[in-house]
């Protein structure tokens, strides 16, 4: 299909259309919170305390701020782990990132902080865009390199509408605890972007195989976003959850996980290769399904072991993921998924929906102790009959609606990104910046894997790689003659 | 001209001299504040706290830790997009910021925090140091690949200077308000940048041409640098900020006028290419104008909406800028802008001076109730008369102030650094690292771009670009020979 | 030595033999801490505290997330400058530590925070977990390139063990000051890798001679772990200080030492130089010899100047460690210490724990305060006749068991780490990420300095540079031919 790439006018309508709505939408609905608010004083006197701390800016923003990294540090480097891709896996994920938050932060608000007929933003409001838009990250995964920006604004937007809806019925609806979203953030971010890329499904993808692999330092670039995304997984599991001894909890549950989920990634790696050497694409990825897996149950008394346990069984699906499932899910049911999120996003996250649905079935007074227990999951007068084991049932209900909107939205948006419009790019140019970026030192006026001359076999020895960037290295190495 | 760029002895004495001075002077001058002296409990029982969380530690350090981070990787990484560059780029801004933020720690403390003869030194004063050498590594920027490191310590000595006495006359005496430093740090660090550079114009910088361009990969370590400096922008310009509303007010404003200005550069920039592809310079860079344009009124009541419309103006005039002016600053004005600091700070600084003074100008008791306007404002008893048109009257003459003191601060230190034996680098040595590092696996004993040989076209193949590190990849590359 | 490098079964069982061995330790002792517990409330109640801020989470968790960065991202960027290293250096680090924060977990749990049989997990446990595992990152620089990730797995487990154990007679029995392990941690992790290394001597490494030293963008990425590893010392310093002016002052005095640390080492490393250059080495490891060298002291009040002085000698120190005794240690004394780690943590970790005795003997309740005094050091009333020269001679004690107790160790580490089926690398393929790592692009079925015809010297010239990935660069490059 001969598309046509070229961004100029589609890319920066999009963008500066998006844009002006959003002045526009703040500027009718969103105001600031009470503690955001010059007003505070007179609030302090209402709620009797005596000291600024109490303002919900002290409790949160130190892990706002980690889960700031994790979204736009973390899942950006990650994705630059494909050798000529990294400059849109970071650009990219910031330029969706920069707006989902925005329209994250009206959506979420008409569902949650409309006070007043105004949407009311304070800190947590914050976060929770930055969970919701961690959400299209994750889909972003799926389709890494084969997608035009203007499809990626397309997808942000609608699919952060799914997610507030859903995230709706969830946590309002169904009553249901996710505060690390094991089930609102990565199941459904996971299955929606797989049934987009499905949608998506190009058939010939086999010419840019060496495209889709790494090299050495783009493996290393990777490793950064992996490393953020592990070391601040902790505080986006407590992020949100009630203050105190919840998000302590949290913290340490999810830090335990993930440490567990390290070590049987890295043993699963080294069994599954014939020589037993390491694969980096585990260690990048594999290692952070513990984080995933913990995200329902880490403000539960889930227990240390608890949280070993689960990241233990992450680590190893995970790993035996990437080595069977995406090949299969590839070959057999047409799925392209880039970075393997199926792996660390969709199988823990639906693990982190049974495991949180099972502790909140088991959760005890003997445990929790009668206070905590009610405290710990909103069991309020009003909820006359509901016990632990109905919201252990409500809780696999969120599961299964979080699926269910999954697929649903994702065959809806897949189709609208199916439409020729979007500047998508030719089968044989997908995984490449050059199509949407002006690259450094591209000297020759042919792009280089445009040129037959420079197909491995073919070549005659002429003006040898013109320049070997980073980006030309592989096809131009490989390309290199036998000297006569 | 023929420098002499060896720095045996030049930087060695000028940074032991230094240091040794800063000793001496902190030996005289500088003790604990109260809240880190081991008189805290007394202090607790004086102001009647009961507990330790009132130490002004735990308000600031999650800031401040954001802060520290700007300035060492953020700007640091920031400027390593140049190929050649990146060793000096990020050991440089090491070097002026360590000492920058200790001889900042001094001057500040003459001028805010002496008490009983003494320095008293805090939280808030790491963080006002930190300020202080982020408008040192924005006129780095300007100036970078074209000094000594001697020269960028000198600088530092003197800017720093210079920045404590402008910000003195600006929050002292015309009382203006500056939280995250639009006009103290950005406009004055930009223009004070921009002055020196001119004045040490070098007419035959065309021969590095190369050099001045980034590789692929040094755009990727240059997107940590962004990323970072994006995400910890709202710690910035909340750091010293009221405790409370005021904090939490800054910590949003700069979100949303962070995240409106991504969208509007990535627009800007595809609409500005031919082929409608985006440009990492602008992606870099002007993606943060927005965090620089609400320093000044983050704080203030500018509504999320108003901050949205700064960003998205900022992210559109920084773009331009970088495609129309700086090589019209360069080509008529003589001015060599190496990073383009001019449209990340200078423009958005001024803007962000200009946006400041109206918010103030037109605050209202209305809005911020009438205690609030009060206390956001300063307006206490004694300021009779003194209205919020004043206020904005005032912020107006506090820009002013800056671009003068930019200015002539900048000439003068400028002629400074023109004298001869700071251990510049001749012109066709400029933006090598080579020159004041010793780089890794460069065995062939003629420097690569001092040996006439290896010049494109000239080249007669020779032992071969002895080790193509990155450093010498592209001249060695487009030199490589037509095998025979 | 004809060693067999293949870590299949021998990599996977050990790893997945610890994990279960966690899992069930974990189980059987491992609670969570009362602040981490539904009973929160009804300890808030006891305690008589109104605020869920009094919560320890909120007291130590930035700091714990800063410390965090600093073992995964900042020990292992830092180790990355290896050329063909970086997988390892980064990938063993996390694995490593990922094991060992959970086996810290129970050791120190066991020795410090038992209560009712039970370990009380809290944050704290956390912060000194990564500590512990901290002084197993050190110790790991010294051996970077010659062991298999089994020998690392065994070393943590008995470094840690060790660790906890010199820990409790330092902390416990002499009751000695060291917040931020000048000697627990530095000292200790520093000699006992170095024993370690000794034992492990390698004859035959001027082989991979290339390979031990960096290229152009692995001294950038470990740029990246130097820099964080700055910027966060701070919060290491003072992360298990005592709430209030004593974590304020340990940030502070710590913030002070690195910087003048940075200016002295930058000083030396020109002036080693016979042109005055730079060496990255000294600028990736020296300038942080400062935040070593007050880990003791930082929370006593040594003053800010005394920061400086400190600050100052170490990184004159440590550069000339690297210049001189580095290759003297190998040559001489046959220890390989791959990242210089005798020069970052030996010699300032021994200078720490001095300048924390000497600060201790000579406190004065003058200075202190006599409140301050006891509650600095701890006099409480059961501590008949004990002044603070006791303490500062028990500062010393606690330094000469660090040593003993590292030498010691390390022998009988080193011995059980030189059996031979741990799946170690040959001598000629120490430093190569290929023995453990599937390498992306290793096209070549022969590896390539397995390839005779590839050393340099016996090339002739084919196939150009075969294919120039980061990793092949420099032996492909010195083997280049000069073109008849």
């Amino acid at each position: 299909m001969a598309w046509n790439s070229n961004l100029r006018w589609r890319l920066p309508l999009t963008c500066l259309l998006l844009e002006v709505a959003m002045v526009v939408l703040f500027g009718v609905y969103v105001r600031y919170d009470l503690d955001a608010d010059t007003h505070w004083g007179t609030e302090k006197k209402r709620r009797n305390i005596s000291s600024d701390l109490e303002n919900e800016f002290y409790y949160r923003y130190p892990s706002f701020q980690d889960v700031h990294v994790m979204v736009f540090v973390g899942f950006g480097f990650l994705m630059t782990f494909l050798q000529r891709y990294g400059f849109s896996a970071v650009g990219f994920n910031f330029l969706l990132a920069a707006f989902g938050i925005q329209w994250a932060l009206l959506m979420q608000g008409w569902f949650h902080h409309v006070e007043d007929r105004y949407i009311i933003l304070g800190i947590e409001n914050l976060i929770n865009a930055d969970f919701c838009v961690a959400s299209v990250c994750v889909a972003f995964g799926a389709v890494l390199g084969k997608v035009s920006p203007v499809q990626l604004l397309i997808m942000t937007l609608l699919q952060v509408t799914l997610f507030t809806v859903n995230e709706f019925i969830l946590l309002r609806l169904l009553e249901v605890k996710d505060a690390g979203g094991s089930m609102t953030i990565h199941t459904f971010g996971a299955y929606f972007g797989l049934t987009v890329t499905r949608i998506l499904y190009r058939s010939n993808l086999d010419q840019t195989k060496d495209r889709q692999s790494s090299v050495y330092h783009s493996d290393l670039f990777a490793m950064i976003g992996t490393l953020f995304l592990w070391i601040y997984w902790p505080s986006f599991n407590s992020a949100i959850s009630y203050h105190g001894d919840s998000q302590h909890r949290a913290a340490i549950n999810t830090y335990c996980s993930l440490a567990a989920c390290v070590l049987t990634s890295v043993a699963m790696s080294s069994a599954l290769h014939r020589k037993g050497k390491l694969d980096m694409v585990h260690i990048q990825n594999a290692t952070l399904a513990g984080g995933v897996a913990v995200g329902t149950a880490a403000e539960m008394m889930l227990m240390p072991y608890g949280s070993l346990i689960v990241g233990f069984f992450c680590g190893i699906f995970s790993t035996l993921g990437f080595v069977y499932l995406t090949p299969f899910l590839e070959s057999r049911l047409q799925i392209q998924d880039t970075c393997g999120i199926h792996n660390l996003h969709g199988i823990p996250g639906i693990l982190g929906g049974i495991v949180g649905a099972v502790t909140a079935a088991f959760a005890s007074p003997e445990v929790y102790g009668k206070e905590g227990l009610v405290h710990s999951f909103d069991f309020q007068g009003f909820k006359e009959g509901w016990t632990t084991r109905t919201q252990g049932r409500f809780q696999v209900f969120g599961l299964l609606v979080s699926l269910a909107m999954a697929l649903l939205g994702g065959i809806i948006v897949g189709l609208i990104l199916r439409l020729p419009f979007w500047g998508q790019a030719a089968d044989e140019n997908c995984f490449d910046d050059a199509v949407y970026w002006e690259i450094p030192e591209e000297k020759s006026p042919v792009h280089i894997h445009d040129d037959p001359a420079l197909k491995p076999g073919l070549y005659s020895p002429p003006l040898v790689p013109a320049v070997p960037t980073v980006s030309s290295i592989p096809v131009a190495a490989s390309a290199m003659p036998l000297v006569p």
